[in-house]
């Protein structure tokens, strides 16, 4: 986490069980306190009872800084059995991108980043191949090499895993990293790791979607962005697109259009993320868009 | 207005200047009252200094009834200089249709409505053609056949506000009703007059747009819901959608594929002021969809 | 098949093994009888080494009818080993509509009928349920109520296939028909059974499928228009379209954003069937759309 | 012009007065030289009686050279009062990008021919700004620095022809380069010099269009890809697209939003005009997408 200077806003999320008066307890806190809401975004799942809120709070009138806020906030969050965060928007989370030989996904982020259009921290960049560097490190980004051979793929995930610690990565996006993330990655990582499919989840799941697509006939192909968990292609989804396909298409055509479809999915999907507008709540997402 | 009976839920819509503490205020009225919010939308339009707001509050476990609840929410909204709405969902808005020759739009809403899929009321259609009588009535609705000579418009608009009043129509839909609606009856239904437009506005403004979408080669074309104003077709829109064209698309294919368009956007834009989601200012609509 | 006068076109359909020199005989053949083409689409699939192309014919310089066509075009269809199809536009397909309980699909089947946007005739409708009748018979169109009894599944689909011969239905199309068509039936109407399937296929195959998205957490949900073959869900797809979801979308909500989706997919995946724009080969189609 | 070594295909792209026997005469001719089909696309303009054809051509069986294909089909084209063209596919377009300040555009469209996604030469880039230099020399591509003072605008463009043509630039991409265009250099380039608007024209020409746009309240943003002419903004449109806005978007929003539709639609249109697949007559286009 970096603070660069003081912040222009707060962001405040939060779930919790649903109740009458949340909302009041939530925004007389803040009233109280000056706080003037930027955006402010409800959501009540009458079907599981549970109530999410997200506010962006201008910290121009705000009475508090980070510290009182939290301090003060804890009992009003323990009274409603909340969980919550509260982030200043000159904390930028510090997202690792791991990469395998495909480009477009990457350079389409780092592009973002690099013109101010992502607002977030790139430590580094790892790949298990060596084609990439020199982009990565144009962008003045560090690059690493891991490779992940066959017959030690733990030693090579637990190298990852040093290289994100010690870049102090909060959260990991595989911008078509083609190796499978062992569980006890995934269980560091829970909600801050984040995966392109390149299909319409769940159709096609696996290797290969494009094939697959291609062999079934399907008309519009598409792409998930979604957290991983140890249930491969299972996560939470947090974004999906598809794009139109005919019979035209080879499988190489499919390829081509899906990888735009992807790249777009991604940037929006970690675009929610970094914003705090995702939720995670068993396998399903909240996204305030 | 009808009422049928104990309703569900109320929406409760409100448009102010912004200010630290009306989410507070609004949120805590409803609080003491055992109001569990079933929906909430909140929008601060940063550039305007001012404040949008729907609530639908459950009616199970609310302590006040209708009129107890305006009463006492009266000096609140006083005190923040709101405008604002309550609707009890049992209250469906009576909607007059207007159409032409043109079937789809009216077909669309009738089906619609009668399968339940539209909460309003239809009290009548009228047209200045006798072709839809049929479909209308077998929907056992009144139809009436208002012809609108070039040589007396005005007293044809007499006859069709005459009409609207005798069925307490609040809202009137043009489904595509092909002539211009004098100054007076926009100024008496503000808000509550809702067209559809055969295109993109704000592109091919006037007569014949799929014609003039074919000349100038356009490659996606669209529709328009819109609140009608005096100055035509510069009213705040509500809703719009495209579909793709290509050259192989004659004017009358364009006029094929566009009425698809036109259903949906007005079936759409229909539904959002219905369920009260649209909120005008100036020229412009806040909807919470 | 009803001729009700002379026709402005014909369509020729062929698929063959690709070659050189097959356009040239068939565009050398339509030349010397004064063929002029109206829009001509021509596929070449490589992986298969196919060929698939559609012409429409004017008929207004064509020096030979219909059955002087057939007979020359012969020993060509021969040489060059292919599958082929003529139709002069006077010649309606026949088409059986078949329905349950839902309504939106199959009024608006009717409406684009009745206005005369869809070039066929509909000799019947068959339901397993009564609710439809009337607005079927306001169409002016003979409704057959065919209970499908758990116990005797066999005699019921005996009678839907004795009505549909009745009536020389060519095509039938399940406009939401919620019974499992018999492998027999199928068998018979190969390339001329077309369902509409609920979902984006092959996501939530089977049944409930907007209960499966949901509990999915998609961001958008879909609809398949395909042929029917025996194994469920896995015919060939002609069109498939995707409307976007969010969190706040209960089950209910996807049933109804999902109405809108079946309707247009399957209102497109008919007109292309009744266009012959549709190529069945193997479990894929070619759509000249 | 480049000519790499000997070809996979040629493209054969025709227009011409709509005749019977043209499909025939092209066909037959490439029959008898061995010529097999990858692709072929047929338009007839019923309104405007014109003929238009692409055909990809397998160079694999190809009899004859591009130098005899193109001296047997002359008199051919004749015959038919023909405009044609033909391209080896080794053949690819020498294509000259100009930008400004802003560098999503340029940056997509560096990345795609880097990974070998477009298949064309880009022999140098040319900006009125230093910015973007860094980012074009990275991909060793030379950058041109041309200023243009506002006192000697012509110099400027007198210079940037210069430097086109020492490059022997046949096409010209403004990928949002923000001076307008002077009437020679649009007239020396016809059908060469493609721009992308950053609106869904003809909605909001000229300058600021997302501020228009905001102002206007429209529920989609778009944009146009299009061939330049004299005409400001009324060039013969090749793509558009549109993606959805709401009352949360800012101008600023919109802008950002709009950025991902400005690349892909100048994406698209640029490959459709490098595949030959776009045919201009008057101000509409032909594309064989």
């Amino acid at each position: 986490m970096t603070t660069d200077n003081r912040p222009d806003s707060y962001t405040l999320v939060i779930s919790c069980p649903d109740r009458v008066g949340v909302v009041a307890a939530v925004s007389q806190f803040l009233a109280e306190r000056g706080g003037s809401l930027v955006e402010s975004n409800h959501h009540t799942d009458l079907e599981q009872n549970w109530f999410y809120m997200r506010n962006v709070i201008s910290a121009a009138g705000l009475s508090v800084n980070e510290e009182a806020f939290s301090d003060e906030f804890a009992p009003l969050a323990t009274e409603f059995a909340m969980e919550w965060q509260l982030r200043p928007s000159s904390r930028r989370e510090r997202v690792v991108i791991m990469a395998s030989h495909a480009s477009h996904c990457l350079s389409d982020i780092l592009h973002r980043w690099q013109s101010g259009d992502l607002a977030c921290d790139i430590p580094c960049v790892i790949s298990n191949h060596e084609n990439l560097r020199s982009m990565v490190e144009w962008h003045g980004i560090p690059f690493h090499h891991v490779p992940v051979p066959k017959e030690d793929k733990a030693a090579a995930f637990a190298e990852v895993e040093r290289i994100v610690e010690r870049h102090r990565g909060e959260t990991i996006v595989l911008a078509r990293y083609m190796q499978i993330i062992p569980p006890a990655l995934c269980e560091g990582y829970v909600g801050r790791l984040i995966n392109i499919h390149h299909s319409f989840l769940p159709s096609f799941i696996g290797a290969n979607p494009y094939q697959k697509a291609y062999d079934r006939g399907v008309k519009l192909i598409g792409a998930t962005c979604h957290y991983v968990t140890e249930d491969l292609d299972e996560g939470p989804i947090i974004e999906q697109d598809v794009i139109r396909v005919n019979h035209s298409c080879s499988k190489d055509d499919m390829v081509r259009l899906g990888r735009d479809v992807e790249q777009s999915v991604l940037s929006r999907g970690l675009r929610y993320h970094l914003e705090d507008r995702v939720i995670v709540r068993g396998n399903k997402t909240v996204v305030f868009s």
